[in-house]
């Protein structure tokens, strides 16, 4: 059976309760399908692009689509997301990795967070 | 009239195009309300919250809310901006500050996430 994982990427800090949204969205998405969810961080946490994307070719996943869970799309997607996915490639010449656009750039995406914004103006 | 302003505060980026999303959030926002809506960047873009706090002053709010637009709450948003907004508080005392939760924080942001990544995946 084919399987076809998700990973959301995101920047990680060092205070662990940073990572709870991320830990959020995982759980809403593992809800809704079987396939595997995971995260991954460009730094400071752990696992990193490469070991998530190990694992889920490990957990039988044919196809990984890697969604960069970041507002702005600047040099950490622009340039060190596409080198780290290039490198994941390499490593699992049979995986196919599929990587998208920044969440942030999504119009429902925005239209949530406006809403976010209008309710905490009580108007 | 009393007015209310928006300050949708980011992290900021050396790239430009980082800031596409904040500044279609904010033309979504200013496309509903009269009141200001405004960027403010903690470091690599300007203006600052402080400045972004001085210019609605300036145009007459009385009240300012600011969002930070950041999914994970670490250390810029648990410990620096409350120091950035207690000092925006010492200079402007007539002015009430209120600071909203980081959007990544809210249930419909999250959801609209999660949409997000179930297309990306074509399910």
């Amino acid at each position: 059976m084919k399987r076809h994982g998700i990973i959301l990427f995101g920047h990680g800090a060092r205070d662990a309760r940073w990572a709870e949204p991320f830990e959020r969205l995982a759980g809403k998405l593992r809800a809704t399908r079987g396939d595997p969810v995971s995260l991954a961080f460009l730094e400071l946490m752990t696992p990193d692009l490469p070991g998530a994307v190990a694992a889920q070719a490990a957990e039988g996943c044919d196809t990984v689509t890697v969604v960069p869970v970041f507002f702005g799309q600047g040099g950490h997607i622009r340039r060190d997301l596409p080198e780290i996915v290039e490198r994941c490639r390499a490593a699992h010449p049979g995986l196919k990795i599929h990587c998208a656009t920044a969440v942030g750039e999504d119009d429902a995406v925005l239209d949530a967070v406006a809403e976010y914004c209008v309710r905490q103006v009580g108007e």
